[in-house]
């Protein structure tokens, strides 16, 4: 069985602990923070998990075959590092690492070891995104036109990191699976609001190789929960609210057409375009099951040799490389900063 | 009684002659129209009201004494100049003019003359938009930190202007009347969807000379209507939902909280700050009269000479100014446009 | 061209005269209020149309061929039989008249003499109802199992029906057109929560000849206004909200399953039945039409011997029979009231 | 520490044990179930905790103190009457049991024992009914005029309750705990739709001894989730919907108005009353501790001797007669059924 070590017990570790507890396949070995309450914490609730102060201890502990990693970003590269060294599979939450560099380098070791890389973009194993995912691929949408995503709500200001590396990580990975081109462009406009403080508040767009515009917002200091997208198709269209308890994704049926309108006299000819509802809304039915019960057991199944990372090292890579070309933008006071052809 | 001429008669011409006509202070002189089947519309619906072809004959009728246009952008220029110049008030739909300079030239000549000259910034008129600058004005938000709004819908592609005249502009006169700062500089991101068609879809962003960041999402291509402005301020937050049938403006008390996180080790001491909720939400009661009737209302207050045109001439030239410096920026690739200092 | 008379020009009559005069096959002949003020109102928007203070020259002057009745609900009677008796077409508002006797009396006296005898159920002319209409005789909802409606907002105080009477119509005659059962009787439940007032707020329940069950809920004095019907179908069930903008009926897709459930040691077998969400959630593109339209333009067809009145008389009388077998069981403090078999 | 045993680990005994577990004043010793599954599944996750088939066995077990009981509803009577027989403290899932006469029977066992009997109505530790209930008892909202609540949603046909014994306890429980009034009579309407299974629709009306009104609207079979209550208040009224992530409970601020309409003949002279909104709606910030911790520390707090339940046993008894009389309404075809004056 599985032995998997959790670092950090903070904010998604507890998830990622209940998690991999329910399931039969692996036993969470070890858990590791460096908060004392927090190691009494799971103390009190698995009583059988053995808990360490030093991620190094746990690395080292030969009854954790995999580590999943759940502390704040700076240290993801040494934490992944040491554990793939130590040949151990990992998990990593998001963002991969601090910088396209550091991803680059954790790929490799864990390509050159034969082990396991995944990285926790958790958006991508829920149901409503495994199904824009499939209305995209089956031609359903038409040509994708945009992709505009609003992701605010009155938040915490981490200290560590901006509001895009903090939020645009879940929407650049969801771009990154199920969009039909590949980004050329970053162009970011932001602010902070309080003095010595993080950029709290932000705008992305992306240019695509194609007829195709992404835009996100992201704000820690919005007075109300947003998490709404629209996703432009030539012939259909969607809209993704995350927050709706059971209908997530509507899809609206338009369709193109062409309107002469002549005027009597001959003199304002002239021809417009409009888009009609030609249709229905319909809202299709979605997988159900949690995300991460979803994502711990294909990590499992990685671990096994029985599937490839869906959220494997290299698109940790692509999303850090749109990351710092957003925050180098920002520096450069919203200038289009190119991404690298791969 | 005043004499009212309507110059269009297609989207919003009907409007003004509806509102007009409803006034005992005035009546409806005239309107004119080149679309013979419009005109027959008119006559049908108001028996009494002149109806003619062409704009100048219109302008040049004697019963007419103050003259509304609802035409085309392109012709706004034009035919309030000609009717200025025949000695007539004149109430123009927005946006006042094609290019800054006429709008200008526009505002001299009503200045010369002695004539009021209005745009028809009809949110200003609003009882949501009069809240809005009453929470502003009264510090009850404390410093306005942000302007954010969603102006979508799947529309018509105009064939005479873009997406951002056309849309934009209502955002701008909004920002113009409440907001605290001068905008200083301009940023715009657009897409053509359609060959040879107007940009119809795109991303402004503006730099206030204060701490304050504006930024508008307009979209013809959208598959759903969203009317939605988030307003950020220091100590209270707006939301501003046009769509809401009964409680459009939303005010979410907060206030900022300094959290000190000491971890017991002394290791990982940091600060962090968060925007809580502090107390409840509020949905002012908001005038409820037809924005329409009021500036109607108030038009003709002001051709009396009883008030000032609260969206006189120059509120129409600053809006210009910001659409020309978006159609700008739009052109050199999304590069920041300064504004002219007043 | 047919001459309309509207008789009332208070809450409904202006959407009346307002719609008949838009349309080419007839012209508004006449207004008659009592009210000055209004007769003035009426004499400013529309020049040409002569006004009545006294219903009896209205129904006399023959420029007028059809009446439309918009006054309270007990001048009803008098006023239709008097049109009729004068050999007019007659539209009324809805409820026909003050009883199911008055109604057969108006019915008989239009089919004796060949005249339209119309009511104004003005909800069956919507794209929502007609959709609905389709959806049950399609059989795609499977078996009716029950309607249930919430009908509900801060409203006048009518003084001389009540809120049965006023708001129960509107679900009455929907459930007329739609539903494929008979009812069989009427219980009501309610209460007057100012003295000497009318009944302000109703429930009503109504038995089918079928497994089929209805429920309505009325209140003058709900701080929100609510207008949302659920129709419950073996294999599929309707949500129309008549407040949406957009997307009034959703039809969700449900299928029941038989579950078993067995317990290991045996001693805990059952059976359980679930209807559980097999499909997806679809919102019918609907006709756009304003319904007052739709409906003008069949009363005109219907005058004009090219149609039969889908809310005729007959549809009146059996609504006015629910509303007294409503008022009865009100009366008898919620017994169950038997309607007779047609 | 007291020691906490739980009968029943289906849908909401893992709640009461995971709830339990997080306290540091007490630990769960114990959990029954006689599904060798559910207690394979408590043995993973709690290792710690032992594990029964037999509920007899949990009771007699000296390390448990308190026993939680989350049975089908039949066996709570048997089972918290040898629970509170053998000295131990109880809290029970609702309802309490199945007939008043049970429930006074473990009211009078706790009494005479010494020991705690808790139901499980948890809305009553929730953040939105206790500000419901603190809006009431201050009189901000004036007399209570109703209490209309729709529970409905696509559910379990439960096989040993119907939809009335499942739903309406939840707002019986919460009426219990705010209403200024004590109920009269119950009426009520049902259905069931599949032949040999429970009363799967049903509404319940209420009179109370004051003007008001109480009707519950339970639906095992309706296509959306609906949780909203309107509470009509002379002064406020409230709208609590529990499905609102955030403003759960709206306050409206209205108040009533007397209208003199005298048409200017003096024939139609009359007086009409309105509600009209004068002032604004407000969304209070509530508590937002979890329910049931709030209420397992609650209950640990009366174990203790520290408090008194807010929902003791007697409140159970005055809901399960509310229940009776419902039953017998249903069985006597909506007949009013009386209530013992207490």
């Amino acid at each position: 069985m599985i032995g998997i070590g959790v670092i950090g017990y903070g904010y998604w570790g507890p998830n990622l602990v209940r998690n991999f507890a329910e399931l039969d396949e692996c036993r969470v070995a070890a858990v590791c923070d460096r908060d004392a309450e927090r190691r009494k914490r799971v103390a009190k609730r698995y009583p059988a998990v053995r808990t360490f102060a030093e991620a190094s201890e746990l690395i080292a502990d030969p009854d954790v075959h995999a580590v999943a990693i759940a502390t704040p970003v700076a240290s993801h590269y040494e934490l992944a590092l040491a554990a793939l060294q130590a040949g151990k599979h990992v998990l990593v939450e998001k963002p991969l690492a601090s910088s396209a560099a550091q991803c680059a380098r954790l790929v490799e070791e864990a390509q050159t070891r034969g082990l396991v890389l995944m990285v926790d973009h958790t958006f991508l194993y829920t149901g409503a995104v495994e199904k824009i995912g499939e209305l995209v691929r089956s031609g359903e949408l038409g040509d994708v036109l945009y992709y505009d995503s609003v992701r605010v709500n009155l938040g915490l200001f981490q200290p560590d990191v901006d509001v895009i590396w903090d939020l645009a990580v879940h929407d650049l990975s969801i771009m990154d699976a199920v969009l039909p081109a590949k980004p050329r462009a970053v162009q970011a406009a932001g602010i902070r609001h309080l003095e010595g403080q993080q950029v709290n508040m932000a705008y992305l767009t992306i240019k695509y190789d194609e007829a195709l515009i992404a835009h996100l917002h992201m704000n820690w200091l919005a007075p109300v929960k947003i998490r709404r997208t629209l996703i432009g198709g030539s012939t259909k269209m969607i809209v993704y609210d995350d927050l709706e308890p059971s209908e997530k994704i509507r899809v609206y049926d338009r369709g193109v057409s062409m309107l002469d309108r002549n005027s009597e006299d001959g003199r304002s000819v002239y021809k417009m375009l409009a888009y009609r509802r030609t249709g229905d809304m319909w809202a299709p039915k979605l997988r159900a099951t949690e995300a991460l019960d979803l994502e711990a057991r294909h990590f499992l199944d990685c671990v096994a040799g029985r599937a490839k990372p869906l959220t494997d090292g290299a698109s940790g890579l692509r999303i850090v490389r749109l990351l710092e070309a957003a925050s180098e933008s920002l520096e450069r006071d919203g200038a289009w900063v190119e991404l690298p052809a791969e």
